[in-house]
């Protein structure tokens, strides 16, 4: 049987992730992060989402590491405010943690050695490029690379997104019965999503290219 | 001018890593973890070490991440007890802390690009593989191909003693005035070093093959 730790967000993408691996057959381990994340309402619901799926779930505390990285990230540095409109835009850069998937993914690798798991896996896709430098493929790749390495035994580090579109994760989702409703994008936090940071633009966007109901009440339609 | 974040602890390694870049005229922050590994009185001699070279000084907590990880690593794991005997031998293998290379330079990737630094260093050696993957000279080439890629802009991670023998790093330390005698390598901890465990047996030899006295004091002579 495959063995696979999971970053888990509570977002759309992590959210699918686990489904698919669940559908898969895998046994999965979903690890969350409190980073000191302005959104962290994200990580109820990857707790939320892993006890109805009936899978293992680690919330790690790493709030030591969100000062010591926070720099200008409007996620991590509360003076900095989470810009609005298109994800792609360069305003986005803002919203950047500089270098949380590694940091996140290492931490993933040192929990499947210390489980005697094979398999990481993350829900990077390829439209988070764009803005992200850590959710590049070429990035992807080469830290797969690494992390075979990193053990005398291999652990392979798989990124099954990383070609998708956010509208293809939807999609997927749809038919495996992600809990939509349930699942946290939105950068400012709160208790509803805002509709119009960059990560709810996107959220919706992709529901609508993906021709699925979006089911997320927004604060601004 | 070079500015670079250095993964330091408090042994001899990396306190003449952090002398060597000193010495080069980089500007240097030391960053040292505590994951509660057993021998953490090596956080206060990494915190004396840079100090005393007139360095910045960052303690990292991150014990939760110890606990997620700490399996049947005799430095996390207080029931597994540490072995004595060489280095090389496959007792040793209790001593590995999965990944812990990994996720301590993701960290500091992550602080220098914070910081707007350009570099990361640490001081794997090349006696260092025989038991410890992540310090095979591979997996350092390969991470830092992924560490290029996980910012826009480019990181380097260096690592200068990868080909070293442990007694090359000895020599080089002595002509830089690094005060071997408050640098810490005990495995077990406490406030001697014990002579008898891994790192001690190993100190010892390289202070005698780079015929340098050896001004530790050790509980077993």
């Amino acid at each position: 049987m495959e063995r696979t730790v999971v970053v888990a967000s509570g977002g759309l993408d992590s959210s699918t992730l686990l489904y698919l691996l669940k559908d898969k057959g895998h046994e999965v381990e979903a690890l969350a992060f409190d980073y000191g994340q302005r959104h962290r309402v994200e990580l109820e619901r990857a707790e939320e989402i892993s006890r109805k799926l009936g899978i293992a779930f680690q919330l790690v505390s790493i709030e030591p590491i969100g000062k010591l990285i926070a720099g200008k990230s409007s996620q991590l540095n509360l003076e900095v405010a989470v810009p609005e409109g298109h994800y792609e835009s360069k305003s986005m850069k803002t919203t950047v943690v500089p270098n949380r998937n590694m940091i996140f993914l290492s931490i993933a690798v040192g929990r499947a050695i210390a489980l005697g798991f094979s398999n990481v896996a993350f829900g990077a896709h390829s439209g988070d490029h764009a803005i992200y430098p850590d959710c590049r493929q070429d990035f992807s790749k080469t830290l797969a690379k690494a992390v075979e390495l990193c053990d005398w035994k291999k652990i392979n580090l798989i990124s099954p997104f990383v070609q998708f579109k956010k509208w293809e994760i939807v999609l997927l989702g749809s038919t495996l019965g992600v809990p939509f409703e349930r699942t946290w994008s939105c950068y400012k936090g709160g208790t509803r999503h805002c509709g119009r940071c960059g990560t709810c633009v996107e959220r919706r966007e992709a529901f609508s290219l993906a021709g699925v109901t979006d089911p997320t009440e927004y604060e601004n339609e």
